[in-house]
């Protein structure tokens, strides 16, 4: 079973890299195009979880403890396959 | 409009960041549950484009010059709203 969180900064938390990244964006031509840039972490996990219920069990476990910091970021998990 | 691109790295590619987090989740107890973890990026781009294949196109210009180093990561796109 497969399992993918997506980390982002909460709304309000400044977020660097995405101004820096916009910033670059508006010298390479995109300034008319773009509004605003956010970057996060995309964590693509391998389970040994044989039941949906059971994945994002654990997948919040693993969040809550490692791979999120959620005094400053939001999670997201999706089970596919 | 709203795109949300996923860069993560090409299969065969050393995902460093993704080993230390599986070695992490693997000496916080969850070895028996965790079989591969790959860490990629997520890109939040609020776009002043009006419709989603001009969005598009606008989006990939930027994943090829900016946002994905393609000799060694793949991107993928969605547009959403």
């Amino acid at each position: 079973m497969k399992a993918i969180v997506n980390v982002a900064l909460k709304q309000g938390v400044l977020d660097d890299q995405g101004k820096a990244t916009h910033h670059a964006l508006d010298t390479l031509g995109f300034k008319d195009v773009v509004k605003d840039v956010r970057i996060g972490k995309q964590i693509i996990l391998e389970l040994n979880s044989t039941t949906e219920s059971e994945a994002r069990e654990e997948v919040v476990k693993m969040c809550e403890k490692l791979l999120a910091n959620t005094v400053i970021e939001d999670y997201d998990i999706e089970i596919v396959g």
